[in-house]
This record gives C-alpha cells, sequence and structure tokens, in this order.
C-alpha cells in the first residue's frame, strides 16, 4: 500500500529487501490450533559466520525472550541470519539454526564448534496454540530456502498469528533512501508487530474494546548499507521507538520492545587489523530520521497487509484495512 | 493552558508540585547578552542527603553534560535538590549545590565530605552569551530559596535562553492522577525544552526555516509519589521519550535526551535492612501511561507559556502561541 | 577438599545448596564421543513461574550465549530453574524448559502461554563432539528429577567436559555465612570452570603449553537468603569477577563471563503492591566480600573434584589435585 | 621502582606517557589543612576539541562523581584533557576546563558554546579540609601548564590526600608494550589510588586496623596508541577491575572505581565519512593482559612513591615502603 509517513523517499521495494543483498523468507504453519511460523531475514553474505557484519541490538522494554544478544552487545557483530517466530518457539528455532549453520560451514569446509544465532520472538497465543511449539528445523530450513527479496508481508511467517492495537498484526517492512556525498544509502525495517492497546492507536479511531491493554511485545530487525560503527548503529536502533511512539503506544509493560540491526558495510583486513568505514558522528541525524519513518510505516505496513482473520476464542481480528476504506481509503495517509 | 493531552486527569495545578511536598525555584538572569539562569526541583524531604529518595536516570541520547547520574544509577537514590542550568554553567551551579548542601548539613550538625549534586543542562548559546557563565552560588541559593509549589513556567530560569521547535522553550510542566486501589497517586514531570526541528512539529504546521536541524536536548525531571523500586523507576523514565515522539521528533543526534526522576514514597528502617513498597509489575502501565502524557503536555506547556523573543543575533524567536492562537485557540487540543 | 579462601566461614556443605531450599541437579551424558551433560540450580519455590524471586544478571564478558537474560535484567525476577550445559545444547535445553515448566504449571491448574527460561553455557568442544547436541528433554527433566542438596562436583552434568587453566575443570561450589543483626544469612555460588590460560594461574605453577590462551568461558550462577534488591543483586555478581582475577584471570577475549543471581528472601503482597526488604546499602560490603570469596573457591573446587581425563583429540587433560599432591597437599591454602 | 607484575615489557619510563605524545601535570596544594590538589592527563592532540580521540569509560562501581561520562558513552570521544581531584572540588575544576578549552580554541579562531570536559575524583577527606575546595581555575592551569612525560608519582597532584590499602596512595602509573604485526604499541595506566581495607591487601602483611573498610574509590585512566574502537576500548577498560583484585580487593561498596580510555590511533576524514582503524577482536586478549598488569603495578607505584604522612585527625599514614624496606625490599616482586 502507498503510504506517506515521513520526509524520505521510500526504495523500490519500500522493503528491508531494498538494502543490496537482504533477503527475507518465511515458512507459515497452519495445523490445527496452531497458526504460527517463522521469518528470516538474510544478511547478504555468502557464509554469515565467517563474514561477520558489524551489528547491534537495542533494548527498549525488555519483557521478552529475545536469544543472542549479549554476545552481539559484546563483539558488535552478527554470525548468523536473524529468525523470528512465537515466543515458546525460539528454544527449537535456536537449534535449527545452529544446524543450518552447521550445515553451511561444513559446505565451507569450517568445522563449527560455536556460533551465537539471533532469535526473536512475539507471543501469538491469542490466534495460536503456543504450547505445542510446530517450528523446528524442517519450517527453519523452508525459510531459509524460500528467502527472497520479493517477500510476502502480514499474517505471515512469524507474524501469522500476531495482533496489534486490536487489530491483525503480522510481518510489515519498509525502507528509506539517504542522500549522502552524492551516493544513495538505504535503512530498512522488517516488524513483527503484536503490541498496542486499541485506545491508543493514533490513525484511525478504533473500539476501546479490541485491546484494552498494551502487551504482547514488537520486534524490529534494522538493515543498512550505511557504513556505521556497532556504537553508531545503537544509536540508530534506539530510534525505532518513535515510530510506535507516533502511532500512539507508550510501550507498554508487556510490550516487549527489542531491536536488533546490521550494516552490511564491508570492513577491510589488514593483518591483526581491519577498517571501518563509520559516518560522521555530526551527519547521524539523518538515519536517525531513516529509521523512524521506517518503523512507523512498517508497523502499518504489517496492518494493513494482514487479513482479517479469528483468534482461539473464536473472536474476530479485525484488519486495519477495514477501517480505512470506511474512511474514503485515504485514512493512512 | 488548558490542554487535553491522553486520558488521564492532571493534578489541581498541572505541575510536577502536585506530587506532595515538591517545590520549583528559579533565578533568572538578564545581564547584557546573557539570558539564561537556573531552576531547581526540590524533593519534599527536611534534608536530602539524610532523607535519601528512591531514584533513577535515563539516558537517550547521552550527549549532553548531565551530572552526578553515575552515582544515582549505582546506588538508586537521589541526595540533592536537582539542578537546571545552561550547559557551561553546570560546574558553577554543581560548586553551589555543594555549597548549598554543606550548609544545610551543618544546620543538621552534619559535617559533610561528600555529596552527589544532579546538574542538568541544556544549551542555551542561541540566545545568550553562553561563555560568560554568570550562574553561580548566589543564583542557585536564590533559586532554592524562592521555590514554591505554584512556580512560572516558560522563559524563565533555566529556560531563560532555550528554543523548541524553532519557537521559544522554556520550563514546562504537567502532572497526572492514578488511582490505584482506592488511592491516588500523583506523576508530575518538569521539562527544559530546547530540540526539535520546526519541520517535524506535529501540532501546528510551522515554516521550516525556523529551526533546521534537531539539536539542542531535553532535559526531563520526574517526581512521582508511587511506590516504585528504581528499576521500576528507570522503566517509568524511559518512556519519556514517548512524549517527544508524539509531539514528532526522532530525537536527533545534537538533541541530548535525558530524565531524571524520583519517587518521594519512603523506605522504612529496620537495623541493618530497609523496607520498601513496590508497585507490582504487572500494574506498570498505568505509570507509564501517566508519564508519556505527561511528558508530552509539559513541552507544550513550555512552549506555550514563553513570550516571544529575540535569539543573540537578531532573529525573532516566536512564540508556540502566537501560532495557536492564528488557528482559533484551541489549537493545542 | 577443605581450602582456605578468604575470611568468612562456609557452611555445612561449603556448598550453593546451603541457602535454605536451593537444589542441584545433574544429568551427564557419555556417549561415543560425547562428554556433556546438563546442571540445574533449582530455587526452593514450590512453582518458580508463579513464585518469582527477585533476580539479576552481570555480564562481564559477553561473548557467550546465555539466554534469558533480556527479561531477567528488565524485570529483576527469575522465573524458572537456571539450566547449565554445553554452548550448542542449548537451544534443546531452553525447549525442554519449557516443556518442564508447561508439564509443572498444568499441575497447578495454570495455563502457560510465555515463559522465560535461563540457560546459561560453556563451550565443551576440546572433550566433546558439541555439534551432537545429546542433551535434551529427558537429560533435562532427569537433572531436575535428581536434584538434591548434597550434589557431585567437578567432571558432572554441564561440567563433564569443560577444562579450565589447561587442566580438568567442570562444576564446583562454595558458600559463605553472613552474620547480620544476629541473624545468620548465606551467599553461595556455583560455578561452570572452562576458562584460563595455564601461565596465568596463580595458585600452583603450571606448565605454559596446557592452555596458552585465554578462553571458553566461565558461568556462575549465585543463591542467597540475604534481602537483597535487583540492583542490590547486580552489584553483587558483578563481584564475582573478583574470584577469577585473583587466580590469575584477565577474563580474556573468549571466556566469556556471565554471572546470574537469585535471592530467596520473600516479598508481601499487598493489592496492588508488594514490599521487599532489602540490606541498607552501606552494608553491601559484606556480600560483596562472600561472594568474592565463594566464586574463587567455587573455582578451584570444580578443579579440585574433577579426575584426569582425556582430550577429544587424544591428549591428556590433567588435574589440579595431581598438582597439588606433588606439593604436599596443602597447596590448595 | 622497579617491580615485576605480569608477563609483558614495560616502556621506557614505565608510565601512560609512554604513551607517545601523551603528557601528565599536577598542581598540589598545600595551606592550612588542605593537602590536595589537581592532577590532569594531556591528550597528543594539539586541541582535544577539534582533534576528538576515540574513548570510552567503565563503570565498575559507580558510587563516585566522575563527569562527562554520559557523553563520552554515547558518542564514543573525548574532547578535553582529563582532570582528577578530590570529590567536592569537582564543580570548580570543571569549570576551570571550561575557560581553559574556550582559551585554547580561542587561540584557533574558534567561538566554543559547548564542551564535556571529563573530571574524576577520590575522596581525600581523611588528610584534606574537604569542604574548602581550594583547586579552581588558577591550580588547574598551573596542572596543564607544567605537563610533561617525566611526571612524578605518589603524594603529589590529585594524589596528594588519598590513602590506600590503609597506606598513603597517591598516583601512580605503568605502561606495557604489545608487539603485534611487527609493530610495538604501547598501553599506558595512570591511578588516582584511595581505596580498600588492610587486611584485604595481598602484597604484603598490613595490620587490619589501618583501615577496616574498603572504602574511598579508585580512577584508573587508560591511554593507548593500539587502534580500538569505543567499544573495544570499554571492553579494555573493564579488566582494569583485574588489578585491583590481584591485590585484594572485592571493590568495596564505598570504593567507587571508575576507568576512562582513550586511544590516540587517528581517524581518516572522507568528506561526510570517517576511516577507523581497529585491531582484530580475536587479538583482544593483548590488550586485555597489558593493561590489567599496567593496573596492578599503577596502584603499586602509587604506594610506593609515596612518603608516610599524617592524617588530619593526626594519626600517622605509613608508606607502602616501609613495610617492603622490613621485608628485605624484594617485597615488591
Amino acid at each position: 500500500m502507498e503510504m506517506a509517513i515521513g520526509q524520505l523517499p521510500h526504495g523500490t521495494l519500500n522493503r528491508i529487501t531494498d538494502v543490496p543483498g537482504v533477503r527475507v523468507g518465511h515458512c507459515t504453519v497452519d495445523e490445527g490450533n496452531c497458526h504460527t511460523g517463522v521469518t528470516v531475514v538474510m544478511p547478504p553474505c555468502r557464509n554469515p559466520y565467517t563474514d561477520r557484519l558489524t551489528a547491534a541490538s537495542c533494548v527498549f522494554n525488555g519483557y521478552g525472550k529475545t536469544m543472542g544478544l549479549v554476545q552481539v552487545d559484546e563483539l558488535g557483530t552478527l554470525e548468523t541470519p536473524i529468525a523470528l517466530t512465537g515466543t515458546l518457539n525460539v528454544g527449537r528455532v535456536h537449534d535449527a539454526m545452529v544446524s543450518w549453520m552447521v550445515k553451511r560451514c561444513g559446505e565451507d569446509g569450517i568445522s563449527l564448534t560455536s556460533v551465537n544465532p539471533v532469535v526473536c520472538e512475539c507471543n501469538d497465543s491469542r490466534m495460536s496454540e503456543i504450547v505445542r511449539r510446530p517450528v523446528g528445523e524442517r519450517e527453519v530450513f523452508e525459510a531459509i530456502a524460500s528467502a527472497s527479496e520479493d517477500f510476502e508481508q502480514g499474517a505471515v511467517g512469524a507474524g501469522r498469528g500476531t495482533i496489534c492495537y486490536g487489530l491483525k498484526g503480522g510481518i510489515g517492512s519498509s525502507s528509506r533512501l539517504m542522500r549522502i556525498d552524492g551516493q544513495t544509502y538505504t535503512m530498512g525495517v522488517l516488524v513483527q508487530s503484536n503490541y498496542g492497546a486499541s485506545s491508543d492507536f493514533r490513525r484511525v479511531c478504533l473500539p476501546a474494546d479490541l485491546a484494552e491493554s498494551d502487551q504482547g511485545s514488537i520486534i524490529l530487525i534494522v538493515a543498512t548499507d550505511l557504513p556505521l560503527s556497532a556504537r553508531q548503529l545503537k544509536r540508530v536502533l534506539r530510534r525505532t521507538s518513535v515510530g510506535m511512539a507516533r502511532l500512539g503506544s507508550y510501550i507498554g509493560h508487556g510490550s516487549g520492545e527489542i531491536a536488533v540491526g546490521f550494516t552490511t558495510a564491508p570492513r577491510e583486513d589488514h593483518g591483526s587489523f581491519q577498517t571501518q568505514t563509520m559516518l560522521k558522528e555530526e551527519r547521524m541525524n539523518l538515519p536517525f530520521r531513516a529509521v523512524g519513518e521506517c518503523a512507523e510505516e512498517a508497523i502499518l505496513q504489517s496492518m494493513w497487509n494482514a487479513a482479517p482473520d479469528t483468534a482461539l476464542d473464536g473472536s474476530p481480528v479485525l484488519s486495519l484495512r477495514q477501517f480505512l476504506q470506511s474512511e474514503g481509503n485515504d485514512g493512512a495517509r
């Protein structure tokens, strides 16, 4: 959907995959009462373990079970794809990521004995029988195999069972272009949206009883090809909360907000040293603006692209699309 | 001014001083090209060094010179009033706070050999000759002596020379009432507003050239009588950024955003131990909502209460009031 | 073994289980080239999900894959037993902990839809074929079922395949008694030791080629019945590194050092509030000293209690006991 | 004094000034009951405000009043010399640093409107009438003017009135050489030592009543010419605590331990970007080892170089030298 959030232009696909080489894959599970899945964000490198990208994380509200952040924060690098899934599935997805990385490294003749998968989650128990944990090795491998630039948004993959501001949430994405020194760089955000009280939503007026309290979490994955240090990336990630706040959230107690990001800008090796290019600090306003606009729009895209559905308890889960259309279709602006 | 920000009712004064016992004092300096000052937030205790309050800080953007946070974070307590001033004045105000605390403790027969003043700042160099540093012991003592519940807002004290979204900023405050278990608790915020690009402001449409980049900082002081632990207070402080984001900021590089807060809820001593009451974690949504609403309104109050003025370079600094009145006076809603 | 580390007396068992109610269980796996296992530290409560303990974590060196810390830091509570295992096993152990908690809560009539297991790890790939990941639900349930106060130390459970200062490491534990206001409180530490270059070891002189670089990680679990807030617990955990440094480590790049701790001191509910007792801050030296002494001795106990063994590559892994005996058996002092 | 701490060789001067271009200056104040002073560590650049160095801080125990860390952490840069003084003097020294920087920038034609001085402190109230605060602009300017490579150690400058493990403490320094890829790099540490209970000291056996509790603080300034990122510097700073622990401290409640460090390795500008060289992460063990050895020796040097003295209350403050000589002069090994 065409929205007009902010001041910066978006990329061709208006998705995180506008960052060159980044791909996204889903595997959606609909079995009995399980309506869940897994989404993977693939870094552009051939082998993420050997070609580590500069990375960072930012925990705005740590009421969540995301794995792998301790090492990302310490070393400032990402060494696997990033996986998103439902809360109780994280252990199984972590194990599947280990399997995939062992296999991947094996193909390169590397005998892997340690790896730090990053696995994020939202709680999709209102729409899925969460204790069943149906996402394992087969589903993760399938999501990775299906990864492409032109991925689906809405109620797919890790967004299959999520709810946002009382409406159907899901996976959403957006990108922004940044012009610096005659070059164009891209900022991309992908969200798994599962938070928000309906009375707080600022885009359209929603019935307050759709979601009375702000709980459930949001994951925001940030990718860019702009050269940034890990410290600078963390500063960028901190601004993802701006997108949420602008849509009306006060980032509730139960709404774990966690952002993980990486830059695809390469570092060059010279013996025992590496050379890293980074944006001058006084130019950081542009990526800050870009990530705030991306985050706000990615959340809206996750909602706009999700069809209406039904919760486990039989109650309807409406779509943002139903509210915007009744306002004459331009409400999303 | 009567605004209607959010869902919760405000207190009698709609200021941080609705928290029982909290007082605020200013000393404003207008001498030659100096248009600056100092504002103090006084905790309700008789001697803040001996009756330490539970406190916390939150640095959203650390491009600032605030003093005292290292110890506040480690010990979770506040042992002095909190002072706000212009950037280059912080050392002198810190020294003045030491003088005041030595004197205050001397009156209680305590020979003070260590104290941790909290001094916050914004850069008011667009309106004041900042290298002159005219705020010292006399000004700090005067601000403390003048502290009252019914304090002035706008271009006074530490807000004398600040600029917000390209308009005149200053000191602003707001409060919200929280009803829990049949009791009413108060959340109060006081801001020193000095940030924001005018094109980002979401309340009224401002000319983009008033302030082209988001720089300058904002300080947010939070007070409450709700029983919270230091960890919980930090969670509350993190939500002050919601107020800024809702008004349109993406919390720019140069816009240091720092929050400091305390609760006046007492702890009880039993020999070597203390007993602390704290809100159950699952009830935290109410203070989160309250602080977000307070922060948003406090910023608007700081702008609404500030008269138009002139910058050091002769350019006019307009008031939000001028833009709202032209919209029929209800624009602030 | 009787050692004399520090100034404080140890408890009856000189283990973490001197903290009333705490139990520890192991499951050791020896299958083919797999020599690994899992160790669980059980909090004293009937159901750790419903009777949450005050908890904290401290990451001194985050080169590790420990899971669950994001939420522990945010909420200051522990809601599961703590599990330790080998690096690549963490996903499977996490999943097994979810299964156990679902079952445990089911017995109490609670339908669990979210839980935050804490799973820690060291890399035991020098002694175990790590990619095989043989620790799953059966092993975790067995470790939990076997939990007792009088648990084994040395090369058992999660310590089966670890190496410390080039010698055989493993699980070790120690406790210290703290006398405050006429009451006795206990501090207990359990370590999974897997770090250290042999030339750095300060207890006995070791051949430098046993372990040339400091890598591998150490996990330190801290338990106490002393009433502390989550903030205070974090301060206590920070002092675990003192034990390592005293033994000669500079906490190498590859030696992830992560501490997780909890207090069994109860909080009392009053409607929407809780009352928590905490030690007065100026009395913190006693727990600081206690945890440093416990950590130093727990590491030595893990080494002393481990028999000599053989690495996967056939090289011998000697025991500290062999070096101390040759020094006349009093070397451990 | 020649000591033999650790495995790495020290530089020519065995001081922080072995890092090329770094200089240290003191101003000592002995007036009436005031026995205090200020010490400055000068970065090698012509103007530290315009030629900012990569910097970081690490707070192991934040019971201290150090100023300037908020911005150092956010931006990863240092823009002034680093000053050390007595606790209640920090405000006045901060103000003096502003004056010096305004003057320094004025000489370069820069009109300074914002600057972030880093000012550290220890509490020297046992030997100096601390409320008098005799260190101001004159003393700071004098310390800066006197800065040289061959500076004095012991009871001078900011170390004039400090006490360490119950003996006379002060300013101490040490350096280590690191050989990487055929190049030699230097790590240097300067400490202001003012902590430790005498019964904990592990170098010589001290009477327990010299200092019964561990209080007072230690500041550790780290300089290197090794190319490191701000994130890597923080990892290095974290290892300064190793030096304290090896000497016997458990880093007591009252012993604020704060480290600030910088690398003189230059960054190169290309338009809106900068290029930074950094050590490969897997090579970090060498600087970790170096900083631990430097910290341990710098503390001993601060004590060795301080003559015996008398506290304000008339009690003697002995020198480490007195204890080592009675052991045959080789005790420091």
